[in-house]
């Protein structure tokens, strides 16, 4: 795979275009000169402790040149996933997605949704979603990633509290948002590309990076956010890699001089 | 390995010989016919959610007859670990257990311990666990167990939550208690006797049956507490299975017997 086939960027928002309420270096600039040089961009954020508007207002207050249709989200995807289903999950997620999901039926729960929820990642509520998945219930986890980093520090991610009770019942969850190759498929589908026309960009080896190339896209890591040198060695061989996002549209340029 | 050489049983407690406040089935007389027939007894525990005194009190209360020299706790191991390495813990464990740790210097911690804190295994704290990690602080953990079972339901144990804590990070934790070798040799230690001599009963596949294995001794799963039929599945050809703990000296009289 070469990047002098991408015609789309996808791009991870915390720790790539942001970090809490700091756009990154050229974030703003990289947006605005790959759109201008006629790439399609889309947004993709497995963040679930907060809300689809949430996340639009900090795209919009940062100056961040985007449009709704372009924006795709785990608790986004999560929703629907439910929705299509008629599940009546028993969620454990943040108090900031607790209006988004209020017109799903709670009641008489037949599945857990796992979120990064945070305080509400308590010992009752997984003991409770602990005893429901042992009665059969499937576990749905808005992404799987390990953890991330926000202004003040690094924080566990809703994944290692999915392989916590993974491991301990000998289940699997059902993966919604990023890594999984279905999330994936449904944001390329929006381009009219192919796969591999799509360069998926994130500060998460596993979910960004490894997942989007496992879906057929192509992937990139920036060294932000959460980066840490280790990373490096759990990358796939067919992964780019930059310093920070502003480095990403002479990257690909580099790609089109030499076609 | 066979049964005609063991001189000492080692219980397990909690789904063994009793659950909650109810004593199994022929537990008590089970303990008074293999002291009468000369057995060493020991009496090892992961529970990190009972201090010392209220695991003993428990037993008195149910009219188990035992010395407290036979009873070993992981939260004790923890201890003895913790003031032999000099270490200051940042303590997530139980608000029944923090007397018991009172006397151990926790200001300016550079460890972390994590037990069965139950309400105590909250966000915050095993963020806080995560970021102290992440620094390079050693994780310490009261025994590795998935899950238990109590008189209410099935409850997440600490391993669970110490296992989310090394996918996170990338890291391993150090286990104080079963199913750690160094653990099960202390207790042998004391019985002036061979590991193949010494039986260890439980009702968890890992940490009680496995783990004595791995350490040397012998094993036997009990079909109570917190058993599941895949247990078996999982469960090292070598060990035994009784039902209930009041087989144990019926199955060892025959081991005898054909000696």
């Amino acid at each position: 795979m070469s990047l002098e086939k991408v015609k789309a960027v996808f791009f991870d928002l915390s720790g790539v275009l942001y970090i809490g309420t700091q756009a990154m270096d050229g974030a703003v600039k990289t947006i605005d000169r790959l759109r201008a040089e006629g790439y399609i961009l889309r947004f993709v954020t497995n963040t679930s402790s907060h809300s689809y508007q949430m996340v639009k207002n900090q795209l919009n207050t940062l100056g961040f040149d985007f449009k709704t249709e372009e924006l795709f989200t785990a608790p986004q995807a999560a929703k629907l996933y439910i929705q299509r289903r008629n599940l009546r999950p028993f969620c454990i997620i943040h108090d900031n997605l607790k209006p988004e999901f209020a017109d799903i039926d709670q009641s008489n729960p037949n599945c857990v949704l796992l979120a990064d929820a945070q305080n509400n990642l308590n010992y009752q509520n997984l003991n409770q979603a602990f005893i429901m998945i042992e009665q059969g219930f499937p576990l749905i986890g808005m992404g799987k990633n390990k953890y991330y980093k926000d202004a003040e520090s690094f924080k566990l991610d809703v994944g290692s509290f999915i392989h916590a009770l993974e491991w301990a019942s000998g289940t699997q969850a059902t993966i919604v948002g990023k890594p999984d190759a279905q999330f994936f498929q449904t944001v390329v589908d929006t381009t009219g590309l192919k796969n591999d026309e799509c360069l998926m960009i994130g500060d998460d080896v596993l979910g960004d990076v490894q997942g989007a190339i496992n879906a057929g896209l192509q992937g990139c890591l920036v060294k932000t956010g959460k980066f840490k040198a280790d990373d490096l060695n759990r990358l796939p061989k067919q992964a780019y890699v930059i310093d920070i996002i502003n480095q990403l549209p002479d990257l690909l340029a580099q790609f089109k001089a030499t076609r």
